[in-house]
């Protein structure tokens, strides 16, 4: 590689982008590009282009998709109540979702449309040209899917975990119905709002007459292509939020922190996911007349930086037992960081995502905060813990006011030929 | 260029990216690339990254940006209402407003943060890291800035436009308070939704004692870099939307059309343009259980092409004259496209996005649809004429209500050293 390359076509030809890339780093390198060469050249161009436009997560496999893949741009999030009471619907409707979010995770069409101009036409048609834009669906079900006002709707009760229900409640918590609960959850995620949009749509429509929408909230993240540092994004009050994060490459991780594993309870959740959903308002007027020194406290992280306080860099590691020079703990211990933390021993899969809603006609502020999404094996061991030492002395609970609550069991992945649910329903 | 170059990193520096690949296009090129070439070509690719990042809208000039603007993935709309009743506050505000908006139209922070711990920062951080991401801000003015309640608030009813009054009432409006007028607006787009609030939240918090938020709304577009097609933009129905839209780069149709002149009305306002914003709720069940032949009978259009009926092509020019076998005309008059072409002589500039704000409570359906945004010379003879049209007898009626409505005066664009509304307030 370090000398001239003749057949320059088959050296393009040869190395991926990537490979070239790295292979260019090492520098002294000559290479005669002939004409099919710079074709070659200009093919890495198109292919860098080509991946933005084919950007696809499979949907099938062991876990779904949208849990462990990395976050993407937009959410749209959407509870869903369920109005049939035959079981058999249930199954065809999560059939009927499996097929269409194949096609739509796949960046296709749900039909080609104009087959017939005299019957609706069977995708709605707002994604057509876009590409898949990453889009993965996520399908959860609620507690009262199994058990709803003492009754068993579907037959389903005995297979009900332990761990699904009803969080409990926590001090100062405000929740609404209009944001809490649902039987069924859909999360889409994209880099595309319209490509998750167009998804949701499209599984409410297909869900006609079996279940209809409780509630929904689009969520949004800094893009991807506008942050090229990628950098950890910062949350509504420009604090980096998820820098301490299980790592999702680490299956051993995974397995121990974010899935269900056999025995843990029923086995028709195996590989599957406990997902948290709190729609936090965050009163973001009230803490615009905060001061730094106040808001760092609060956070126990430098705002710039991010790092832990008393630190230089976010990834340092924080130090919780650091005095100031007057005895008191540089890291305060009601910091929403030094509770998130606790002792160290319980961990969750965050995948939030940020949200505004104009104004909240209540008190003519921004409706905005914080989509809080996370992933765990059992909530009573990991959410619930957590959230109960935040609920009682986090210093951020002067900034923010919990409005909304649910929590799902995000079924198994699925395989060709097979659906989603088919461990529960079948 | 059609032999090969010996000084490969001269030929590598002498050449933009752009300029290469239209080179290499014309096909049959030898180039011999050296060590430093190689790194020319590197740094090909990373200036293609480098463009994405530094992506900024100029601030100042004859006109604001944000009109004629290629249209940006995400919007942040915000209607104010004043709250102050001294105008020196009126014009304090403004001059911020210029202050802020040039330096996050450039993508730099309000001010270097962490300076003083000891007050609120000044830039509330959301969108540290970020680039600018195309943001444009753009301010206009409502009739009640002028006269509220039949007060000359600010000493300005002189200065009223006769075309800047509130819309009439058109047949089937169902305009909600909520989310009609006010005194003030801005609209920032970007594309990167962090950016526009982060824009609009500043700007806002600015404003703390002399204005208030009365609506918000975000909306969205398919997003350009996922769609390298840059086809026509499609709406919630599917349909592609603004495909008539008057050519931006032709100043003598902006001048015609879209930019109030000299001698118009009042002359501080030469160089803006009237802005209307509709918030329309689409029925988009109703709509998805409705065959696709009505479906295009009622745009016009054909769904999959964007052609008009009859045509085969998106831009083919539609014949609104031509019959089909039985005599009927193929574009049925009451079509949204034939009610809005008229007789060819009305025009705006439309630079709407969709919107969604999750479910209805009202009706359990999506609250989604089309905030409309369109600029023009003068209302009276080109808004108001065409939707008039519309409202009485668009076949798209059935599919949608407008809920919100609000006009205003963008005001014209500004200079270095000089602020956004002084030709109004000074």
């Amino acid at each position: 590689m370090a000398e001239t390359q003749k057949d320059s076509s088959l050296f393009v030809k040869k190395v991926s982008r990537r490979n070239m890339l790295k292979t260019a780093g090492a520098g002294g390198i000559g290479v005669l590009v002939g004409a099919s060469g710079l074709g070659g050249i200009l093919s890495i161009t198109k292919a860098s282009e080509t991946e933005q436009v084919d950007n696809t997560v499979p949907f099938y496999g062991k876990h779904q998709a949208g849990i462990t893949t990395e976050v993407q741009n937009h959410l749209y999030f959407a509870s869903l109540n369920v109005t049939t009471e035959n079981k058999q619907d249930l199954v065809q409707l999560f059939k009927d979702w499996t097929a269409a979010a194949e096609k739509m995770t796949k960046g296709e069409p749900l039909a080609e449309s104009a087959s017939n101009a005299y019957i609706p036409p069977k995708d709605t048609g707002e994604a057509t040209g876009l590409s898949a834009s990453n889009l993965t669906i996520t399908f959860g079900v609620g507690p009262t899917l199994f058990v709803k006002d003492g009754k068993d709707r579907f037959g389903l009760q005995a297979k009900q975990p332990a761990e699904l229900q009803g969080l409990p409640k926590f001090p100062l918590d405000a929740l609404e119905d209009a944001w809490s609960g649902g039987d069924i959850c859909i999360q889409a995620c994209a880099d595309d709002l319209q490509v998750a949009f167009h998804a949701v749509r499209n599984l409410v429509r297909i869900a006609r007459g079996k279940a209809v929408i409780h509630w929904a909230q689009t969520g949004f993240q800094r893009s991807k292509q506008a942050d090229a540092k990628k950098e950890t994004p910062r949350n509504l009050f420009g604090f980096k939020d998820g820098t301490i994060n299980p790592d999702v490459k680490k299956d051993s991780d995974m397995n121990q922190q974010v899935w269900v594993q056999q025995g843990d309870g029923p086995d028709w959740l195996a590989g599957g996911s406990y997902m948290v959903v709190r729609r936090i308002q965050m009163y973001i007027e009230v803490w615009d007349r905060t001061t730094l020194s106040e808001q760092e406290k609060t956070f126990g992280r430098h705002r710039d930086s991010g790092a832990p306080l008393g630190m230089k860099q976010e990834l340092d590691t924080a130090d919780y037992k650091a005095k100031d020079s007057n005895g008191q703990p540089i890291i305060p211990k009601d910091s929403h960081m030094a509770l998130s933390h606790g002792d160290g021993t319980q961990s969750i899969l965050r995948r939030a995502y940020s949200y505004e809603s104009g104004m909240d006609p209540q008190t003519g502020s921004f409706d905005a905060g914080l989509l809080f999404i996370c992933f765990q094996r059992r909530p009573s061991k990991q959410f619930i813990p957590i959230q109960n030492r935040l609920a009682q002395s986090d210093k951020l609970n002067e900034y923010i006011i919990h409005r909304g609550s649910a929590l799902f069991a995000c079924l198994p992945g699925t395989k060709q030929g097979s659906y989603i649910g088919e461990t529960l329903l079948s």
